[in-house]
């Protein structure tokens, strides 16, 4: 039996894509770790395993569930990257009808639409703001606004240019307030409404892109204009995506890019455990 | 026009392969780059076109030649672990007859040989002894053997278990002796001969694994033993791999495994520069 694969990234956030439609793939965690092992393996951020949400036994309105699984081989609920690059394979491959649908996830079902171009708006659900704290980075104070996307997250809009921020090494932060770790954004507003942001993920370090943290810089510089309301095109470093909140509720618009595809050796395949 | 691929590794040294045997693939600096980016391409250590020497118009015995590119885009004369891997692939495709032939590459031709369990012994040229230096690591003085394999080498035999080095900051080392860099080995000769070796890569920090690495920690082995003429087991990170030394001649001999194939989609192809 060949495994048929996909490679792609959505603003850099990378993927080795799975068709599994009857959820037969033995898809063990030393498999998905050694899968998304850059030098052993195909290499990726994490896993989508395209199934059915019957096959699964997994309950969802929608007939296909994104069944993630973190690079280290856990499970994880939700990846709104991941979730625009698999809802663009469903749309590509035909495996849905029309643009507009739903998809399980872990963290329940989430709506999303497949344009034309490409790009994908995904659902995110509710952003909010949970209070103010602090963050040492590079030896510096930065203070933020706190806002719970699903996530903790802590974004700092600052007055120099972020590009010039050293994010190498673990920025110290309030663990009182956030006993299960923060993930960190510095944000630049730009002259158009542009948001300009980096971010360091809590357990990972800088990544190029986060979904829910661009949900989270632009409810925290909405918030410090005093509105819950609004839309922001946020610029991170891989890549654009838009961010449209309304009383709360938020919805992420982005690219979903495919590199390549074929077929991973059954006999790599079989010797994983 | 499909353009084919194979993902494959060598000690985890790994590699995109390109089969293109007349050459008409414009494999540009920017799109090695983009392939060889692991979070907007497929990701690699570097790139591997198998093309026919004649169709390259570069000098070979040989009829295919490895044409190597760098992760950065560069051009580079020859990596051992991409040669094993190259040369896997021209015996599992039908390429050539038999399981000994001579491979063009940019530092000239190597014989090698395919093994029936897939391992592929590389001749690897010289092993000079040049001298003895010092390198300075996780603020500890170690003094070591200076070793040429076409690049230079200082190959350190040390009492304390190598797998306890801190490798993470850049070493310092006499910039008068190596004016051009150097690669730094770090080994424990066991009880059975085996040597485990660890390595910090000029330019590149810690790798899992480094061909001439392995034959430099072996003649420099050798060297503290009087002789120039022996064999070992190297076990680093990545895997093990096999060194004889004879006269200072040496061969490498070790693994070369694929984890994918297929199809780079021609719409990202086209839109790398």
């Amino acid at each position: 039996m060949a495994i048929e694969f996909l490679k792609g990234h959505g603003t850099q956030n990378d993927f080795v894509l799975l068709p599994d439609p009857s959820g037969r793939l033995e898809l063990t965690p030393g498999r998905v770790a050694a899968l998304c092992d850059r030098q052993r393996g195909l290499g990726a951020d994490g896993v989508l395993r395209v199934a059915r949400a019957e096959a699964l036994g997994l309950p969802s309105a929608g007939e296909w569930f994104m069944d993630y699984r973190n690079a280290d081989g856990s499970v994880a609920e939700m990846c709104g990257n991941g979730m625009r690059v698999f809802a663009r394979y469903l749309v590509d491959a035909g495996l849905v009808d029309g643009r507009e649908f739903v998809v399980g996830s872990r963290a329940g079902d989430r709506p999303v639409v497949v344009h034309p171009d490409g790009s994908v708006t995904v659902e995110m659900g509710p952003a909010a703001i949970t209070g103010a704290s602090v963050s040492i980075v590079d030896g510096r104070h930065f203070s933020g606004v706190a806002v719970n996307v699903g996530n903790p997250h802590l974004v700092s809009i600052v007055d120099e240019d972020v590009r010039e921020l050293d994010l190498g090494l673990p920025p110290r932060y309030d663990t009182d307030f956030f006993p299960e770790g923060v993930n960190l954004e510095f944000v630049n507003p730009l002259d158009d409404g542009l948001l300009r942001m980096r971010v360091y993920e809590r357990g990972v370090g800088e990544t190029r892109s986060c979904g829910t943290g661009t949900v989270a810089a632009v409810a925290a510089a909405l918030h410090q204009a005093g509105t819950d309301t609004g839309e922001s095109i946020v610029e991170i470093p891989g890549g654009r995506v838009t961010v449209v909140l309304r009383r709360g509720q938020s919805t992420l618009t982005g690219p979903a890019e495919f590199v390549a595809r074929g077929e991973l050796y059954e006999a790599w395949w079989d010797a994983q455990q």
